[in-house]
C-alpha cells in the first residue's frame, strides 16, 4: 500500500469512528449535532489522527484501541478552528474552501459548537476501553496530558499570543512560541497519547516526542511557504492572506530560502529521532516527507 | 457551626485551592490567566463545590480527597457564565454587579477564557489523588459523567435550546428541558463525582442524585421567582429583566403561587431524599432549606 492510500485508510477508519461518536443530527437538540458535523467533516486531512494510530504501531500497540483518543484529538483541532474562525478572533469567512461555521449557523450555535466538540472530545478519552486494571491510570495519564496540550500552556496560549501579535512585528521568539503551541502542543499530544496508550517505554516516548515536536514545526513552516507559493485552488484559502493580514511568519522572519531550509532540517531532525525504530515506523518516515512536500 | 459558618468554610477551602489550580497572573500570556482568575474570582456561592465536599462526606468520605473535583465544576460553571454572557449569546454587560469577562477583556479573550477553565477543569479532575489502583478506575468514571454532563446533553444542549427559545413562547416541557440541563446537570455532576470518588454504593449514588435533580430544579425556580420579588442590590442584577426579554419562567408559565409551591415540593423531595443518611447528610439538609429561603 502506497503512503497516500495508506493515509485514506486511517482516515476512512477515523471518519468511520467519529461518525459513531458524534450525536446524530436527529438527536435534540437538532442544530448543535448539525452544526458540529458540519465542521468535523470539512475535508481535514486528519493527520493527528493519523499520528495516534502510527505512534501506537511503532510501539506495537493496535490501532483500534487509540481510535477513540485519534477522534479525540480530531475534535480539539476542530473545535479551534471554529472559534479561531469567529469574528472576534480571526474573522474568517472560508475553511477549506467552505463558509465557516459561524458563517452558517451563527456566531452563538459556533461559540457552542467548539465547546461542544472540546466536551466531547473529553469523554472520549474518558470512555477509551479498559482491558486490565492498569489501563485506567494510563487513560488518566493520557487525558492529563491532552488538557496540558489544549490549555493555556497549549493550543489556547498559542491561539492569545496569536491574537495579541496581529498587526505588530514579532520576534523569532514569539513566533516559536506561537507555533510550538498552536500547531506542536497538538502534534506531540497526537504521538505521546497513541504512545502511552499502548505501553511505550520512556526511551520510545521521549524519542516520538522529539519527532512529533520537529514534525509540527515543518508542517507549520510549510503552512506559511504555502501562503506565499501555493496552489489557491488545492490549499483551499487564497494565498498571500498572511501577507496582507501582516501576519509573522516564517518566510517574513527569516526570508523565503532560510525557512525552506528549517523546514528541510526540522524533517531530517523528525526522521532521525525514528532511528530507534524499525520497519514498524515507516508510516511515520513517509509522513515526513508528505508534510514536507505537501501541496495543500 | 451554624449553616452558613460552614459553607463560608467550605468556600474558603475551595478558593484556597483555586488560587492553586489557576495560573498565576504572572504566567505568559498574563492577560489570559488574569482574565479567568478576574471571573472565577467573582463572588459565586461555591454552592455546586459545596455538594461534591457535602456528597464525599454524606458517604463516609474525605473531602480533601474530592477537592480538586469540586474545583473542576466550579470552573466549568464559571465557564458556562462567561460564554452565556457574550454579545453573541445573552448580551450580558453586568454579571453579580460587576462588568463581564468581555467587557473587560474583550470577546476573544472571552472566548478563550471559557474555553481555558473548560480544559483545566479536566485537567484537574485528571490530576485527583490517586490512593490506590482503584482510584484510576472512579477517576475515568467520573470524567466520563462530567464530560456527558457538560456536553449537548447537558449543559450546552439547555444553553443551545434557551438560545433557540428567546423570545418565543415555550411550553413547559421545554422549560423543564432547559432548566434541567444548564442547572440540573451540574447539580447531579457535582453530588455524583463526590459520591463516586467516596465509594458510595448504588443505592448511595442513587439518593443523592433524587436529591439534586430537586434542589437544582427548587434552585432554578427560585431565581425565577427572584428575578420578580429579588432585592436588586442582594441579587446583582435589575430585577425584571425575564420580562422585560420575554424569557419563559416558572412564575411565567405557571403562575407566581404555583412556581413557589412547585420550588417547596421539589426541596421537600430533595430532603426526603435524604432519609436514607443519617447526620453526615446534615449539610446537605440545611442547604435545601438554604436554596428555598435565599435572597440572592
Amino acid at each position: 500500500m502506497s503512503f497516500k492510500e495508506e493515509l485514506a485508510r486511517q482516515a476512512g477508519i477515523v471518519d468511520e469512528a467519529l461518525n459513531e461518536y458524534l450525536p446524530q443530527n436527529s438527536n435534540y437538540p437538532e442544530v448543535i449535532h448539525e452544526a458540529m458535523r458540519y465542521s468535523v467533516f470539512a475535508g481535514g486531512k486528519r493527520l493527528r489522527p493519523a499520528l495516534v494510530l502510527a505512534s501506537a504501531r511503532a510501539v506495537g500497540g493496535d490501532e483500534t484501541t487509540v481510535l477513540p483518543a485519534a477522534c479525540a484529538i480530531e475534535l480539539l483541532h476542530t473545535y479551534s478552528l471554529v472559534h479561531d474562525d469567529l469574528p472576534a478572533m480571526d474573522n474568517d469567512d472560508l475553511r477549506r474552501g467552505r463558509p465557516t461555521n459561524h458563517k452558517v449557523y451563527g456566531e452563538a450555535i459556533a461559540v457552542l459548537v467548539g465547546d461542544a466538540l472540546l466536551t466531547l472530545a473529553f469523554k472520549l478519552l474518558a470512555g477509551l476501553p479498559q482491558n486490565s486494571p492498569a489501563d485506567a491510570g494510563m487513560i488518566v495519564r493520557v487525558i492529563a496530558e491532552v488538557a496540558q496540550a489544549a490549555g493555556t500552556a497549549g493550543l489556547i496560549g498559542g491561539q492569545v499570543v496569536d491574537i495579541l501579535s496581529a498587526g505588530k512585528l514579532i520576534d523569532k521568539h514569539t513566533l516559536d512560541y506561537i507555533h510550538t503551541r498552536k500547531t506542536g502542543a497538538l502534534y506531540r499530544a497526537s504521538v505521546r497519547s497513541g504512545a502511552i496508550l499502548s505501553g511505550a517505554n520512556p526511551e520510545q516516548l521521549n524519542k516520538l516526542t522529539i519527532y512529533a515536536e520537529n514534525l509540527g514545526l515543518a508542517f507549520q513552516i510549510i503552512d506559511d511557504i504555502l501562503d506565499i507559493e501555493g496552489d489557491e485552488q488545492k490549499i483551499g484559502k487564497p494565498v498571500g492572506s498572511d501577507v496582507n493580514n501582516d501576519k509573522a511568519t516564517y518566510p517574513a522572519l527569516y526570508g523565503l530560502a532560510a525557512a525552506k531550509a528549517m523546514a528541510r532540517q526540522s524533517a531530517e531532525r523528525a526522521t532521525g529521532a525514528l532511528d530507534f525504530f524499525g520497519a514498524e515506523a515507516d508510516f511515520l518516515r513517509e509522513l515526513v516527507y508528505f508534510v514536507l512536500h505537501r501541496e495543500y
